[in-house]
């Protein structure tokens, strides 16, 4: 059950620093770090793997590049929020059409968030439901700037995945989602008003713990967000 | 359109070895440089940056470690097959619960998986087909060792995702799928006359379009691998 089984076989022709960067990763989930925990200081790392300061040193930096670490001046390594799970892990930057990704991420949002839903409205706990309330009072809030609303608007979605308890759907919710916003950007003030509503109403359906309806406020949702951008590419 | 608008607002706090990565990382983009592309030499990069070799180097190893970039010794620096697609995109190594994660992770699948062959029953193209066929009967090999039948599966498995012409799908399908490996490592043998039997019943219902036959018989596929490793677990 160890997914580390996966990486080893190649190790061998991996460059020192690459294979010291795997030793430390290993060192994170064995000793269970999580979000905010230490690592050890460069110096005890030496210690440990015994290998030189610059081999750590560049050890840790691909572990930066890939979000497993964060590093506060004068405090230290830290291990990072989501660790491994970068802003565009499906990358979706280096796709060149991207009104075809729009509409291609569109069929799979379809697919997976009115499910999200669903599942959210069949296990949501009681203080699961006060924050998704919260959330939502905030995406209602008309006076907000667009990038607060973004925000908040993100926060609601994630925390409909949150709901579900299952960890894949967490991490994968913000990948499909957030994305999306790239294409709401011009369209944003236009749709305020009907987003108001139907985030409304997934949020009544899911405290209501009537899947069925919060199935559909999803899919209403949705489809009402890409009529919106098919219209503005036409 | 632009997805680096999504970066720039956090740029300035970034470190400059960061912000020269991020610079080179849309200079992919923008040229639309793809798998197997060369980039510009360390030099050249210098003069279009306007940056030292120092800096420079740091940001390539940057990209490097987010697979963005490879480099080939004695060759150059090559864009990646899939950039900015890591090996574990949404952090499963660091999940402690592995039984937990095995469990969400089937949840996900089984949303997402019959779906998919059912999109790919409608949409595939006579030479799809034929490499499906292709990768299906490597599957059936019974002579495969492990690894190559663990690989043909996945290939297989990946075609079906390609079938859809959704590039979305065919980038979250690997995630999800090539994780789950790690759970059948040790029940492979038992269930590979199923998995031979079923394999080929899916790759039937997409070559006969026949997308209901399509969507039952991956349903089939996962609840028997999904029975089997719970037998395990117990």
């Amino acid at each position: 059950m160890d997914l580390s089984v996966l990486y080893d076989a190649k190790s061998y022709h991996m460059p020192l620093a690459e294979r010291i960067a795997e030793r430390i990763n290993q060192l994170i989930i064995d000793q269970k770090l999580t979000e905010n925990d230490k690592l050890p200081t460069e110096f005890e790392l030496m210690e440990i793997l015994d290998v030189g300061r610059s081999t750590v040193r560049e050890a840790l930096k691909i572990l930066v590049a890939r979000n497993v670490l964060e590093i506060r001046r004068g405090k230290g390594t830290f291990v990072s929020k989501n660790p491994g799970i970068n802003k565009d892990p499906l990358g979706f930057a280096y796709m060149q059409d991207k009104m075809r990704l729009a509409h291609e991420l569109m069929e799979v949002r379809m697919q997976i968030e009115p499910w999200t839903a669903s599942l959210a409205a069949q296990r949501a706990t009681e203080s699961d439901m006060a924050e998704l309330c919260g959330y939502c009072a905030k995406v209602t809030d008309m006076d907000l700037s667009e990038a607060l609303h973004r925000e908040a608007d993100l926060a609601f979605h994630d925390c409909i995945a949150h709901c579900t308890h299952n960890q894949v759907i967490c991490n994968l919710t913000p990948i499909i989602t957030h994305a999306v916003t790239v294409f709401s950007d011009i369209s944003e003030r236009s749709v305020r008003i009907k987003t108001r509503i139907s985030h409304q109403q997934i949020c009544d359906a899911i405290c209501a713990r009537d899947s069925q309806a919060a199935q559909r406020a999803v899919l209403a949702h949705l489809e009402a967000n890409r009529e919106n951008w098919e219209k503005m590419a036409r």
